[in-house]
């Protein structure tokens, strides 16, 4: 029994990632696995099933549950970012150095794309069966739309790209309500809660043009995997480059969202954090120039 | 990096307004935009899809959450009211200055405007494809319904007067006892929860006649942006002029939920507290008597 | 302004009752008001809009978070009972004086049938437009089921008794361990939430037979509301008297609730704390004794 | 009065189990039960009134709210685990001795048998008519799916495996970060909960293949029900003795959990809080040197 634990204590010896920046990067891959796990699977259940055993709603459940898991699971390493636009929004905002930026996307990416790769495994038989031994991507019984998004007939490049700002945007206004420390309306342990509400909302009320990405690893990692499985390079290539859209607008989007959030709420109440230290400073002053007085 | 830094600084400098009621007002704005933009965005959903992304339980939930998410992004600056009559309510209570009423009531509906805008550009090329490059009031097609609210066919205008008062009512005898300091029956924090669960639970059963409005700003804002935005005047005129409805019941709603919940709960705490705050100073004077006697 | 804060005070003491028996009814008769009216109001919004504006899920929904709502309005004050079976439970095991059964029992009635009132009045147009000027106890179109609980097709008397013997059973033993002062698994505050979760699992499990009542007051009140409102005596007389079933068995099934919870859990946590109450005693006898002969 | 205080109070004492290991074992069965209760409840409410009382979200939500109930009811006493799966994984981890595994694992499958009873007694009437008379495990008119689980038309043996292999080991990944010390991110007390909406997502995004059993009580004792209750041996002969997988491939996905769990980020935070004891310790050790060399 002693030796049982001597071997456990042991493994986290050898196996312990000793550098703090591998050890988030891969926290935050395990997140966003969860999350594309548990989310692209909510959808090929839907898909695969033909609606019996799922439906949107199901679906925007589940990204959002999902969310909060992924958060939970890594949120005390990492942060559970879970998306480039949120590490890039709280790099813009100071609260996360730059160099974290490009490693954390890059895990982001991988996890996507791992998760995207358990659900395939998954359901392995089931997309056999549904596609009749063949993987389509665009038209009827199309099942790349179950990894990455792509347009809906009605949706224009433009109205895709105003789309997914704001989306993003809206998704970035909450979460920095959630986390602003002179904001901070929630109960500490119910932020990962929270903004998988957010994504919940987002789901039920943004979900018809494209299925909102609004989380560039999301899309990029399971498209990746589509390519490489057997879709073809047609997914990247299929509505004149949509591709592009959910992976490089939810930047634009972020920042869109760092400013309202900023100009309408976050200023003020940071202008009056420091307003109340030079306040503070001012009346210190005062009380050791009137204390040497009276000395 | 030190730079950016300075930046962020200045920026809270420069943009921070310092009028505290201005500052509330762009809270109440900020958090009905929300509020619209995600409630409205999934009857756009609903409506436009056809009911393949949505069904009146996501509008539910959506409207549920958006109510939660508004109140958390506005909460700690504003109260996070997002609705007139809960404004009226604490004025009339006394809990808010009556000088507030007409600003926040202007900032709500603002608010609620540009959300509408918002689900508009989000969707323009669904209205589009949907309306067949009309957007109609009344009849098959139509789509102002997303927006404002409209009585159902059953509805006659009396009982749309009571469905209103009975709707705002409800909203307002939960919403005292979930901010009642004497009852306070919710962990701090949780709040703006509950109030999302009330709302939620008000469009499971009182959703069938005209959609529970219960709120004049959501209404009317909207309403207005689809006035200007092509929809025309029908908006105000269809259906006898049913806007009255949702923009003013609501205020008798909420007196009659004022009613009920104090004669049946509130007084009750209240001359509790009120008799106990009695005692105590009858006890001190007791006690400084005697003290005096012992002297 | 002065004056108006008078007035309010003023009222506040009119008002005021001070039998606190009577205003622990006046609570339990306004939670279950609220009960009624959302729960019920659910089930005429999915019965009128012929399911369109909801489903059983919703209904589900409704009758959790509503139990939830009811529960927060009332509960500081007479502890939020609203069913006469929590509080028949509470009186066997000696938490409540049996002289509040009765009194709560009516009230909690009297709030059911108030909130059928609601119902009905805020639904009062699409009822007639329903049921073309008629209602209906029994067959097609029928709308008495929106209010009290009938059995399905399938449904034996036999099975009925079973079937609220066991949905009653069921809700007792996790509101008692919920409750339990010695196993308290829910952070204080959430208790009326979790109640809230334990009422939807009910519906989403046990409400095919004959919809769940497993409370007397709730099938009771709206039963003998919709006696009166013009659909006639049917709604006793209908199914062998039904009725009988959900305004009585659920005290039995509360009887088995409590021997359950007791035999596998309550009583083993209740011994220990007993226990350790005897042996703290009996090493505070040892040390005065060592005490004593110390001295 | 007295005297009904006295009995309860006796009954406590005769009837207390002061085993308690037995004890555990039982709050095990109950939760068990609950969990079987609610969830095949909710199953055998979706099929036998063919949808029109139940979907496949009602099931999946039931499912993770009966989870939550049954932890809930037993977590204090016994831990909640409800699961051998996870029974197993708190064996393998040295969190719980290897002598509660065969015990807990015996009492869960009793009370899932005893659930499925519960569930069988409650809808007799409904299977009676359902069957006509009949009880099928497979083809039309199948009632065997709603206790234990079966493979679609479309899995193989060996996606089967993965399917159980991938639920079982997300279940665990999710559960070990809910409870991890060193991690700990959920308040405490909603740890239940949290653990609900891990098994409600996994209902979401892996229920297509058979209906994600991830718990070898939770299907072996309904299928042991069933064999006895009349659907026959074909329950466990049916599709090339499908029922190994179900029993058997959860404690396989429990390992692969745990690795996933402990390499990625379970180590790195043993590692870390191993390295501040010993860095505390040569602390301690310096300073006592520094100390006698001090005197």
């Amino acid at each position: 029994m002693g030796k049982h634990k001597d071997i456990l204590k042991n493994m986290a010896g050898i196996f312990q990632v000793r550098h703090m920046l591998l050890r988030q990067a891969l926290a935050e891959c395990l997140g966003t696995l969860i999350l594309v796990m548990f989310g692209c699977g909510a959808v090929a259940q839907m898909v695969l099933s033909k609606g019996t055993h799922g439906t949107f709603l199901s679906v925007n459940l589940a990204f959002g549950f999902a969310v909060t898991l992924g958060i939970l699971v890594s949120g005390q390493i990492s942060g559970g970012h879970l998306n480039p636009a949120v590490t890039f929004t709280l790099c813009l905002l100071k609260r996360e150095p730059w160099r974290k930026f490009l490693l954390f996307f890059f895990f982001q990416t991988l996890g996507a794309f791992l998760g995207a790769a358990v659900v395939f495994g998954m359901y392995s038989d089931a997309f056999w069966d549904f596609g009749h031994g063949e993987l389509i991507v665009v038209g009827e019984n199309a099942t790349a739309g179950i990894f990455a998004t792509y347009p809906s007939k009605h949706l224009t490049l433009v109205n895709g790209f105003f789309d997914q700002l704001i989306g993003t945007a809206a998704l970035i206004v909450c979460i920095l309500a959630i986390v602003d420390p002179h904001n901070n309306p929630v109960p500490r342990g119910l932020e990962a809660f929270t903004v998988g509400f957010v994504v919940l909302v987002i789901g039920l009320s943004m979900g018809f043009n494209s299925g909102y990405a609004i989380n560039p690893a999301r899309d990029l990692g399971p498209r990746l995997f589509t390519a490489l499985a057997g879709w073809g390079g047609d997914v990247f290539c299929a509505n004149t480059y949509w591709f592009f859209v959910p992976t490089c607008v939810p930047f634009l989007g972020a920042m869109v969202g760092v400013l309202m959030y900023q100009l309408m709420i976050g200023h003020h109440l940071e202008g009056e954090v420091q307003e109340k230290q030079k306040e503070e400073e001012e009346r210190l002053k005062l009380s050791t120039v009137s204390a040497s007085e009276d000395a």
